[in-house]
């Protein structure tokens, strides 16, 4: 992609009263005058300050388009740090597309998906991770994916990479004035200092590893199963999680949901039934395909619903088998139907010391101390707020493969080797770390990777 | 609708990569700069001037829920007239709702159907006419839609109205001066110019009313009906002409035009094929259905497509047969299979001087002559360009009002009726021109019918 080229595409959704088309790159600003025409005499967009919005009309050989608003952006004021414009039209498709087609036909070309923001970046405006937040800020569904991503967009994850930077960089310049002063067999670097501050970031990398199993699962949903016998009720109480949820969803005109297949979200935070489908419509194959089934479903899962029949007799020791032999697994007890059953001889909680619910999916009755149940299931910190919390899988593996040199250098000090190894293996950890942000070079190949899945606009 | 309020909307479609909330009202900069932080210390929106646009950050109780770039418009100069605020944000629905929710929270309602447009009708910022067309333009999918709309909103229909109403008024005014002098019985208004000022405004009348026929078929589309006997290739030829159709469309990616069923747009005009569904899935049917089918077919049809087998002995006779039966209908003979017959004994017109089309819709020979056809069969003047052409049926009803009072006031001008009664009618006429525009008061039901068909936000 030639980055010397001004781009332009659609960069509102389709529909609605207006649309606006983004121009970006050297000669953003004179390509829109040539299509332009200022409703105030001898007014242009190449004479207009940055930052100002000026009325008039898009015409082709004399022939009206529309009128419209364009904002000038100049550079570095501007998104992508480069010359940029905004027009604002009518949002006819008809409109919309002639605009694009004067655009081309006068020196732009179609933008690719992500290359706004893409520029953005190689401009300098943002680094790796501000940028791959970008889209995610878009995406995000829920109070928490959007804070997550956000915060990401908002430099934070960014500000603790580069002050681990900054520390490393410090010892290895020591550590190279030793190999330059080699013969004499002297230590610039401190090494006990070094593995305190390796054994420092060390803790600081596990933790933000750490933080992608929520991080993730914050950004896609965490995934919930519901298992439990034929006819306990499973699909009962997912459609009734499913139904309020819907009623509460949007509740202004023009800005209803996609409609969100098996997803509830309970303060902020996204829930997401898998394998549904199956638990909805083959009830009885459940049976049939037996322990394996329930068995993936499990394993998928962050947080178990374990479903149980108040009527049943037994259902206390089937709550302690599942629980045994999924050690490692939330799993919250459920007995439904409890409409239907005295409320004697009942356990408030397992022999383990975790609550059992009991609910009526039917009636509708204490779904709300469910709700309660699925936000305590997953600990999201209550500092989490301020916490970064990685949720890219591309940041992870980097971290991870930091961290693996974190334990060369580590094993390195401890073994005493010699300070031009010890220097490589530092010098992995900033490169690892670097390739987050992007402060390391970046092959074309990884920014198309991460640009492609943007929307065109963007 | 209290229109002291201030209003909001999202404006933009959904999806896409941002996404812009319009508020509108006496206190949208103040509401806006409530839930807005600048990025620039001590820089608020009541501090900007207009037209100008301020990088900042909307937060809810201290957390932040995005990056924003607002846009100020101080009264009167905005689309609506009133002081109004453009936010544009990241295109999260989670984000959006989040900003609306604030501005509601903050003292904003959300914006009815059209009320943006209505409020800049009721302060004079744009006629009625010109009102009504901006729903037109976003909705125009062709080129001679478009075209319709855009001279619509820009007043081109407008000060044709308002030249015939200032005649008007000047004689108006001189009959009311004879009123004042009834006694004395003279004549200050020329009735013999009157006669000729009605007979021009007469003319003009009918030439606008009789454009609504093209102007509404430009704005819907032309019906085209597909006639012919079972097996003579009609579904084939109306898939040639739409499938070429769908190639054609959208070269530009993100601006894919919603699939369009039955329609085909030809040098900027749409045709669209009329109880098409039937042709194609039912063909067998039609023979059943009979001749009352192909009746209605014809009748709602502004040209007809009436396709014959190559094959057939006596296609000539039967294209002499339709057309005898429907004199008023403009009908194309369209010979299909051609590729199939030697090309000898074909006439070449019909008997009364049509040209008969030759055509192969399974090998597309000749589709070209059969749009060129299709563009003939509707004709368009040249100076089609130029001319005001009506689309709304409410003008047309008001216009055919107006030629009404018109022509009473021709039967006074030649009976001799009195001074008064002949004002009365030529009030008549101002009345009706006045419903047109909004210049007369326009009752609330009447306005709410006209805006409660556009989208929200515009």
């Amino acid at each position: 992609m030639n980055t010397h080229e001004t781009i332009c595409a659609l960069a509102t959704g389709r529909g609605g009263a207006i649309s606006v088309i983004r121009i970006s790159g050297e000669y953003a600003i004179e390509i829109a005058d040539k299509i332009f025409t200022a409703k105030r005499k001898n007014k242009t967009l190449s004479s207009q300050k940055t930052q100002s919005v000026l009325f008039g009309y898009i015409s082709e050989n004399e022939v009206l388009i529309d009128e419209v608003l364009i904002t000038v952006f100049r550079s570095p004021n501007s998104y992508t740090g480069e010359n940029s414009v905004e027009i604002s039209c009518h949002a006819s498709q008809f409109i919309v597309q002639k605009i694009l087609h004067l655009l081309l036909a006068n020196g732009a070309r179609s933008a690719a998906s992500g290359e706004f923001t893409m520029r953005a970046f190689l401009n300098g405006k943002m680094d790796l991770t501000q940028a791959e937040a970008v889209a995610d800020v878009i995406s995000s569904g829920s109070a928490q994916a959007h804070r997550v991503a956000l915060q990401q967009m908002r430099g934070g994850f960014s500000s603790e990479l580069s002050e681990l930077r900054a520390r490393l960089l410090t010892f290895i310049s020591l550590i190279e004035l030793e190999l330059d002063f080699s013969e004499e067999d002297v230590e610039f670097a401190d090494r006990a200092a070094l593995r305190n501050l390796i054994s420092e970031i060390d803790t600081h990398l596990v933790r933000l590893t750490n933080s992608f199993a929520l991080g993730n699962a914050i950004k896609n949903g965490i995934p919930v199963a519901i298992v439990g016998e034929p006819n306990v009720g499973k699909s009962t109480l997912l459609n009734t999680l499913l139904n309020e949820e819907r009623a509460l969803v949007s509740d202004i005109p023009g800005t209803t949901r996609d409609a969100l297949e098996d997803v509830i979200t309970i303060h902020g935070i996204e829930f997401r039934f898998i394998d549904t489908a199956g638990i909805r419509q083959t009830t009885d194959h459940v049976e049939n395909l037996g322990i394996e089934r329930t068995r993936q479903k499990i394993e998928h899962a962050e947080v178990v619903l374990h479903i149980l029949d108040a009527q049943s007799a037994d259902f206390h020791s089937k709550i302690v088998e599942l629980a045994a032999e999924y050690p490692h697994k939330k799993i919250i007890p459920i007995v439904n139907k409890s409409d239907l059953f005295g409320r004697v001889n009942l356990l408030a909680t397992t022999p383990d010391g975790r609550d059992i619910l009991y609910i009526s999916a039917k009636l509708k009755q204490n779904i709300e101390r469910l709700h309660n149940a699925l936000l305590n299931a997953i600990d999201i910190p209550a500092t989490a707020s301020d916490a970064v919390i990685i949720s890219n899988t591309r940041h992870y593996e980097a971290l991870m493969r930091s961290r693996e040199a974190c334990t060369r250098v580590s094993d390195g000090l401890q073994t005493g080797i010699s300070g031009d190894l010890l220097a490589q293996d530092i010098r992995d950890i900033l490169r690892h770390i670097g390739e987050i942000t992007g402060q390391t070079f970046t092959p074309d190949e990884v920014l198309g990777n991460i640009f492609k899945n943007f929307c065109i606009g963007k």
